[in-house]
């Protein structure tokens, strides 16, 4: 992605939402935006109409919100395009579809850039291309809120195989994952303790700072590139449960595990090199899925552990190495109150 | 629809969303949501999964904002569900398509009481029943927000028919509405006027003696009604274009004017009783349409103009009785700069 480096014929850097007016935005936004191979009526009427050559889709909605979702200080425009394809990108993925399409709508501040959209839209875009080709935007809105919000609303085609749900585990059954864990949390602690000036308030410049120091960390957490593509493959190879990691590896197990009435132990030595980190840390977007014994794991898919029978009544759903793990999340913005930041 | 007198066991009138967690609260909303004849598999999982049985399906997204888009001063939250609702399923029949699924995710302050989304989730209910019965919530996402957001995607099946689009009218077509026209403006500017305090600023208790004295009109504004089966029925009965109105009966009717490279002729005689507010109002949600000339009309659909040849180059796409209409939209909210109100 290349943001041209000045802007397009009439228009100027100062724009904002406000001074130029939705309908001349969306004419600057839709030209970067991603088209979809599935689009039959695409942007411009009333609705769109989308191929669902399968007789159903899948679909998944999700806001970001400025604040608790994510700060201006910290992630650029195109990191928040590309957020808002992946983690929706991810959900539909898990349920074994391949991406279709996405609708989405922006909610921005009068004074916000156009500039600002348009870079969410390259976002979006690049999201797109690399973690599902042929994906793209059918449709959107944006208005006017004093909170920049981002609405995606994702869609797939399960290519005719049945949804793969979080209740199918079964005693015995190989516990696997295809992504990064626990990655994003580490560059959201570096992000909450260093990405911030004296006050503890989200900083730019120190944020910039914290970039060239740990790259890959901030990227997993500003711009994670969760493995779409095992989504659907996972759902050919005999998958029984999948979801993706958006809250944290032990409450996402969790999930599983109550869904399927089984326990899931998992062991610390296959969880990389910062354990407590991996069963902790959400929003890496991987996928979680569970696969009968000796089955041979497709895709980026590595064992992480082994579903087991449900203990006893308030027992743990989720053990490490047979124990109640130390660290079950770390939630960094509970008891956030909703005000600016 | 009545709304339980008191909580439910372990529910208290005083809870918030931050005071009982997003989990608890969505127990609590998601018995209340109107269900999906067309959801195979419902809220639960990572998404969902629709029923297309035409092989295609129509998707609408629409954001509405706590300032620009409404007031809680003057929108009850029954009535917010019932607009969200409203709003959106028109969209799905403006495409001649019937409408069956919904996603709807809301973020909100953390101190919005519990009981204001249970009476959101309500008014989604009662707008699914009483305008698209079948339509149902599939799924959703609650986010906290400094900005009341509600962000809703509608599905709709076009049952083997060609979507309607805006770029379909002939000269010579009748031009028709089917639904109110002009009264959710009038309803608006009552409340712009007499639903304020000396300030200017929206205010409850003025809003309630005016409701006493117009309830018809603030209902008009606040809980459209718009005859959703109408658009199915269009398509069915020879429509060559159709959209909903939603911005203004002047500039909607230019779309499709645009659109189909025509004019629109409005007869004044056949807007009612305002015909400058029928004329200048949006967010009636009414639909808009065009027939071949002669055909009978379905439904609540009313003759309301004529398709004629385009004027000459920057002539007016919308005429009314030959001429250039006075007064073309009012947009109380132009300038709002995104500021809390």
């Amino acid at each position: 992605m290349t943001p041209p480096e000045t802007p397009a014929d009439g228009a100027s850097n100062a724009d904002t939402l406000g001074s130029v007016g939705e309908g001349a935005v969306l004419e600057r936004i839709f030209p970067r935006l991603p088209g979809a191979a599935s689009a039959l009526i695409g942007p411009g009427d009333d609705a769109a109409v989308v191929a669902a050559p399968d007789g159903r889709f899948v679909v998944t909605t999700d806001l970001m919100v400025h604040g608790p979702d994510f700060r201006l200080a910290w992630s650029t425009p195109v990191e928040l395009g590309l957020k808002a394809a992946a983690s929706n990108l991810a959900d539909v993925a898990a349920m074994g579809a391949v991406p279709t399409a996405l609708v989405v709508a922006i909610a921005a501040p009068s004074n916000t850039p156009v500039s600002t959209l348009e870079l969410i839209a390259d976002g979006l875009r690049e999201g797109c291309e690399s973690l599902a080709p042929g994906c793209g935007v059918v449709g959107g809105d944006l208005s006017v809120s004093a909170t920049l919000t981002i609405a995606v609303t994702a869609f797939g085609d399960l290519e005719g195989r049945d949804p793969v749900l979080r209740s199918g585990a079964r005693v015995g059954d190989t516990v696997a994952v295809s992504g990064a864990l626990g990655r994003s949390l580490r560059g959201l602690e570096l992000l909450f303790t260093r990405g911030v000036d004296a006050a503890g308030e989200p900083d730019a410049a120190a944020t910039a700072e914290l970039r060239r120091e740990h790259p890959d960390l901030l990227a997993a957490h500003l711009a994670p590139t969760p493995p779409i593509a095992d989504g659907p493959l996972a759902a050919e190879s005999g998958v029984t449960a999948m979801l993706d990691v958006s809250d944290g590896l032990a409450l996402d197990a969790a999930r599983i595990a109550r869904a399927s009435g089984v326990g899931i132990d998992l062991e610390s030595a296959l969880l990389g090199d910062d354990p407590d980190a991996a069963i902790a840390g959400g929003e890496d977007h991987s996928l979680l899925a569970t696969f009968p014994d000796g089955a041979a794991l497709p895709g980026g898919f590595r064992r992480i552990g082994t579903v087991v029978e449900a203990q006893a009544e308030h027992g743990p759903r989720v053990t490490v190495d047979g124990a109640t793990p130390a660290r079950s999340g770390w939630d960094p913005y509970a008891g956030w109150d909703g005000a600016a930041g």
